[in-house]
């Protein structure tokens, strides 16, 4: 084994989710456990922490406090947007990246992000290698989108997806409580692919959820759209319907976005998303009561719906990353594989080249959409139900949660 | 003891909440465990229900099934929003409810609801005594709004509490992830009343909830929130904020009804809600990043984090209408109130003269809004938090939840 000593770094990138947090105290549990990591820092902002070398020495942090990361929502130690400039055009930033390496010493690098934060993460790690500086590079997955190419799933996914599920279910009960009849639509997140949509019909499968399901892997037809919702509700007396906020015309253009048409007829701009919009545009073409409901932030922190399984998927996620850097590997990003023993859901770490991950988008399978484009077949329930399941003993004051508070110590 | 045999009916009325079933369940529990009581009728859609004459039954309910109402969100029986006429004008209504009470043999009569459906229970009771027809009539309250006159609090507001609260530090968490700031603006339920928005002074109080909270109790001035928000994010670089659906201008306007005005400049319908209209007045006046999020109906549906005690006092009123009606006792309401047991909060079951709580509305005390009427004071705090507490066994069905299903079978 190649063995390699020096301090690591492990930084947060991108939208958070609810088990961010336990990926990546699965990395920093870990490194402080191991004796080649001579020291764990976490950085503030992802990687602007550290360009600006603001790093949390985190060996400072009480472990019985540092724990608390696994039922703590967000990033806690920051995150950021930042996009890496190529460095064959300017290479600034990777100099100075190098350069705090080399001053802490830095010899692992983990980044816990989707898509962009492993572009990022892959551009760090070849460039690392072009100039010969050894460092272990790992991305460490997290995304609610679902959408990292080469996982079977993402951690975050599932957390959102149980809250998308439960607020389904519970809406459903809500919305159908009169003898006059209610048109509900549930805006989702996801601009470009329909996993976080696709959930509700988790609901749906016990009997308490949407109608009609509209994702972005194929295009919106408003005037289906209506028809659809006319017909169910005419037949039920009430409509539930999910829509994922990147729900798109044939021509590409994003239905949330739509300022005027012949069907939606507005020539202003919308205040409201998505929701709000399609409530009004079916409110005057079926005339029926009709409530928007945007599950908004709401379904990305809502860590008191989180799946046991997913963080604890996490935390594996993280921990497999430093495991696999300390030894040998590096320039790979930590993935999930789905086994089958004994008919139980079991859920292995693999990996892929980061090369193969950065920027690659993986969509909901068509096939799994309906023939009518607007509902969701069963193989996605099967995918998707394992990874929902269990819930976790969140710590509590007061009957509310009780988050990390990190004392964020900078390392000199 | 004055002994009354004869057939019961419990209806639900109004916005349902999290734990109206509970209630109901309190008084069909108990009314099925009685021996003057000789039959239970659920009434489908409340008062709609004994004019059409739709009774389920409930003796024919599984008992275990059953119990599943306490962790069932929503109007199991359904609810209605039927205002019934004055007697006085039109008593065709009233005709005919004594005529399916005679009927069925009703002697008592229950109705699960806020301040319209007592006001409708209180009709009922004055007409059936009225005609000297001997029928026992108790409201069971209930409401998200809090604002019933004569208890110390509502069954259903700390559940919704605690849904506000716990999403709010979430939101918290989120909001403030990245370097660059956000302004958060978190819509909450109350059209009169300030109480559901002044739980997000809960999640303040832990260190992660809004910098300012604005209710309906006193008047809203857009260029001060303005301001207010203003200062804050400058100071802060983020800035939290919790408003009242129902805040309202000197003039008595609702803010979320504003076409026109100076101050927010909008010629149009809106589409979302205030939080959306809201949002947008702050990114034209600060240039920051907002966001608008409308709790919406999660809030009152959210029994995945209702309170066991609110669970458990719901209960209790059901329970305590039946066993009062029972004992002679007719024209009441059922009541809490609040007691100190060597330093812990107990709560107690009282009766309210029905007449007393028709129509009257209880707001927020003037004095637990802070001078600059942008926050709420701790006084609030200690009133609320005892009310939270608590985490049911709620019943779960592949880690999602497994709410009630009734056979409803008609009585004949």
């Amino acid at each position: 084994m190649n063995t390699l000593k020096g301090a690591c770094i492990i930084g947060q990138s991108g939208g958070p989710t609810s088990v961010i947090n336990a990926s990546a105290y699965g990395v920093i549990r870990t490194a402080l456990d191991n004796p080649n990591i001579t020291a764990v820092y976490g950085a503030e902002h992802g990687i602007k922490g550290v360009l600006n070398d603001r790093l949390f020495d985190m060996s400072q942090e009480d472990p019985a406090e540092l724990e608390l990361m696994k039922f703590t929502p967000s990033s806690a130690l920051g995150s950021c947007r930042y996009k890496i400039k190529d460095p064959d055009v300017d290479d600034t930033d990777y100099k100075r990246i190098l350069e705090v390496f080399k001053k802490h010493d830095v010899r692992y690098f983990f980044y816990n992000g989707g898509n962009d934060s492993m572009d990022t993460c892959n551009k760090i790690s070849k460039y690392m290698q072009k100039v010969g500086y050894d460092c272990r590079v790992m991305g460490v997955p997290k995304t609610i989108d679902n959408d990292l190419f080469g996982t079977d799933h993402c951690p975050g996914y599932a957390s959102a997806a149980k809250y998308i599920a439960t607020s389904c279910m519970e809406v459903y009960q809500d919305a159908r409580v009169y003898d006059t009849g209610m048109i509900c639509i549930v805006e989702i997140m996801g601009r470009h692919a329909g996993w976080l949509t696709a959930a509700a019909a988790l609901a749906t499968e016990f009997g308490a959820g949407p109608d009609l399901i509209y994702v972005p892997e194929v295009d919106f037809d408003m005037d289906k759209f209506l028809a659809d919702v006319e017909r169910i509700y005419k037949e039920k007396g009430n409509c539930m319907v999910a829509v994922s906020e990147g729900i798109h015309y044939a021509d590409g253009s994003f239905v949330s976005e739509a300022k005027t048409s012949a069907t939606d007829g507005f020539g202003h701009a919308q205040l409201g998303g998505l929701a709000a919009m399609l409530a009004n545009v079916v409110k005057e073409k079926v005339g029926a009561k009709v409530r928007g409901i945007e599950l908004s932030l709401l379904q990305r922190c809502g860590a008191h719906l989180a799946s046991k399984t997913d963080i604890e998927e996490s935390f594996m996620a993280g921990k497999a990353a430093v495991e696999n850097a300390v030894n040998g590997i590096t320039d790979k990003m930590v993935a999930f594989e789905r086994c089958d023993e004994n008919g139980h859901y079991v859920c292995k770490t693999k990996l892929m080249n980061l090369t193969d991950v950065a920027n690659t988008e993986k969509k909901l399978p068509v096939e799994w959409i309906n023939e009518e484009h607007n509902g969701i077949k069963r193989e996605f329930v099967e995918y998707a139900l394992p990874l929902i399941q269990g819930e976790p003993e969140r710590p509590l004051q007061s009957s509310l949660p009780r988050f990390v508070n990190l004392k964020k110590v900078i390392a000199k």
